[in-house]
């Protein structure tokens, strides 16, 4: 399992910081959605200008302009961009497209897909890479989580890989563990901790 | 009929070039969804501080983190601000929430909703502004267009007005001029003219 780092309510400055603390010890680091309303994709830029080996997700959640939207985070320097499982295929035919083209790597985010088992599965068959079960953090107070549609996904998927986000933190891992998601998305568990290179650590050891 | 003009595949300074150009002729300008993922809300900003009158748009397109995303698109010094209208319900409350704080509006994009009179009936009973079929650009080419879905808006709307965007143009105002929408959003039909004024002045009195 794969460690993602995902920030989203930070500026760019304080992102660089974070990554510093633990660009040698985590798998991904995300720029998250808020950010990028925010300051656009120069935290991708600055990421990348700094740290050349590092693994990027954009989390662009595209729902149309596919193709260009996805080149212009490619062109930034994302490695992985995101694209919602709810958009339009020809919109994830676009994403997938710019990806080939740029040599990167496309997340659908399943937020908001009623029917998770149908739609990833005709995902799956539109040449993605990774399919992300993800709790809307605006829903999780109301005590859902993404562990059961985790579940829904692996029957289903011939190519993609799965990815798992939402509320993830060191006490929910046994909840998941089993189910073994490539890669696992962790926010404010990780970036509200005092020590995050520690967290991080603590993480990694705890998904072996 | 208010005319939003949509400004996407430009730069913060192009943008203040069209702005500058129409911003007495025009109702309303959209800094569009691929221009916030490339630039943030510095556009928004920009266009604010110089036309302190103009009524902006912030194309967020937000679909989790509702409250805050929609604050940070306000503090930008945006008066509207959209959401998907596929996001949770909490979502939308939360976007909603914060309109009221900021003394903003909401529009709700219907991309991607399957069922619109069922959706936008639930979405009016929860205090948006406008409620706007959108017919997805990576769709377009294949002849779908949102006027069709303007028709099934009318009849369940108690409170919010209608939007209408996807492709409109000069040509096409005859296909909804009689369901009157509140607000229509224009595209590549003004951005790719020579005279952006012109044709903004032409469609103004179109729609009149």
């Amino acid at each position: 399992m794969k460690l993602q780092l995902s920030m989203d309510m930070v500026r760019t400055a304080a992102a660089l910081d974070m990554v510093e603390k633990v660009h040698d010890v985590i798998d991904i680091v995300e720029v998250g959605t808020p950010m990028i309303v925010r300051e656009g994709m120069a935290p991708v830029m600055a990421i990348r200008e700094k740290y050349p080996q590092a693994v990027i997700l954009a989390d662009t959640k595209i729902v149309d302009g596919g193709e260009i939207e996805a080149a212009d985070a490619f062109e930034a320097g994302a490695d992985i961009v995101t694209v919602l499982g709810v958009a339009e295929d020809e919109t994830i035919h676009g994403v997938v497209r710019a990806a080939k083209k740029f040599g990167g790597k496309i997340m659908v985010d399943l937020l908001c897909v009623p029917d998770i088992p149908e739609r990833a599965a005709q995902l799956d068959g539109m040449g993605v890479d990774y399919i992300c079960v993800h709790t809307a953090v605006d829903v999780q107070k109301t005590g859902r989580s993404p562990y059961h549609d985790l579940a829904l996904l692996h029957p289903v998927l011939k190519r993609a890989k799965t990815a798992l986000a939402g509320g993830v933190s060191l006490a929910s891992i046994p909840l998941f563990r089993e189910l073994e998601p490539e890669i696992v998305v962790v926010g404010g568990a990780l970036t509200r901790q005092p020590d995050i290179r520690k967290a991080v650590v603590e993480m990694q050891a705890a998904l072996k």
